[in-house]
């Protein structure tokens, strides 16, 4: 699920002349960027790769970094709304797990994508930038939910920090090498390490 | 006497005309966009700010941007530092203790700097995604140096993040507001946090 599915049932009625326009012009997008660099890809060559216009482009995304960004909005509302929903008795870092089981499960047949976005993110700096700020919005977000569940500071901030550390560090794991955990057992490894490295001794 | 040489005395010619340009530069900075704001601030105004030329300005900083992280590469060193002088026996997350004391010293007189620089940094969202860059790569530099000390991944990358995280969050607590405590009691009070936070229960 990302942004394009939400996307997708408002512009049903548009469906119909441009079927899955928003989704044609990611895969044209991820193939030039991997073909050629992001850098050296246009906005042009992008719509007509999709076989679209450059209009219907910006319809869709405010520029050609964005589209590799769609997915972050509801990334977010998902580790929002576990959280949220979590059981009222669950500690913030249950919560926590919640919200990465969530997230794992959602990226379970995502595998390939990722491989191939990390990829394209990695040679480019102006993209890395884009992705620390990604994840720096996650981490005050799930910290604002925890908030919301009447945890105070710093330890609402912190929970934040750790929820968005573990999935980052979880999935540098999980598209890179041979890993054979999924995304979601790798979190929960990763959260127990973590808790591991941080217990007293 | 050699090349070297000869650069040296030419420097220490200069210095008795140009005393601390690299600090005037600063200053200047810091006020200039404490003042009118980063965007609408030049070099050329900075320079002339502190009584020097552009061409002196770009002998220390690649732009205007950089002078606020001037300090990036220290505090970087002083992590990794402490990092690796911990004794073998101590776990990773006291050695991210005796880092974070290590840093909680150095800035324990340069409080009302950091509050006038973390103003300037929240007025920009470049300056913003410079700073998240700064704290990626600090995450990284501790990483790195836990796997020289024998720790394996993906606990070496956690820890990094854990450090990262508690500095922020600390960071955060100890520029806004009247918080009474000092910078290293706050990263001491964040790691008790960080704990409890993610001890089982």
């Amino acid at each position: 699920m990302d942004v394009g599915d939400c996307h997708q049932e408002y512009h049903q009625g548009m469906a119909r002349w441009e079927p899955d326009s928003r989704s044609r012009l990611e895969q044209a997008a991820m193939a030039l960027y991997a073909e050629r660099g992001f850098d050296d890809t246009t906005v042009a060559q992008i719509s007509e790769r999709a076989g679209l216009t450059e209009r219907t482009f910006f319809r869709y995304f405010p520029d050609k970094r964005e589209v590799l960004f769609g997915g972050a909005g509801a990334l977010q509302d998902l580790l929002v709304g576990a959280v949220a929903d979590a059981p009222l008795s669950a500690t913030p870092i249950d919560a926590v797990a919640r919200a990465l089981d969530a997230v794992g499960a959602v990226f379970a047949d995502r595998r390939e994508f990722a491989r191939v976005r990390q990829a394209i993110i990695g040679g480019s700096a102006e993209l890395q930038e884009r992705e620390l700020i990604k994840l720096a919005t996650l981490s005050a977000a799930v910290a604002h939910a925890m908030r919301a569940r009447g945890v105070g500071d710093p330890a609402a901030g912190l929970t934040g920090e750790v929820a968005v550390a573990v999935f980052k560090v979880a999935f540098e794991q999980w598209v890179v090498g041979t890993e054979p955990r999924d995304l979601s057992q790798l979190m929960r490894d990763g959260l127990d390490e973590l808790k591991s490295v941080t217990a007293d001794t």
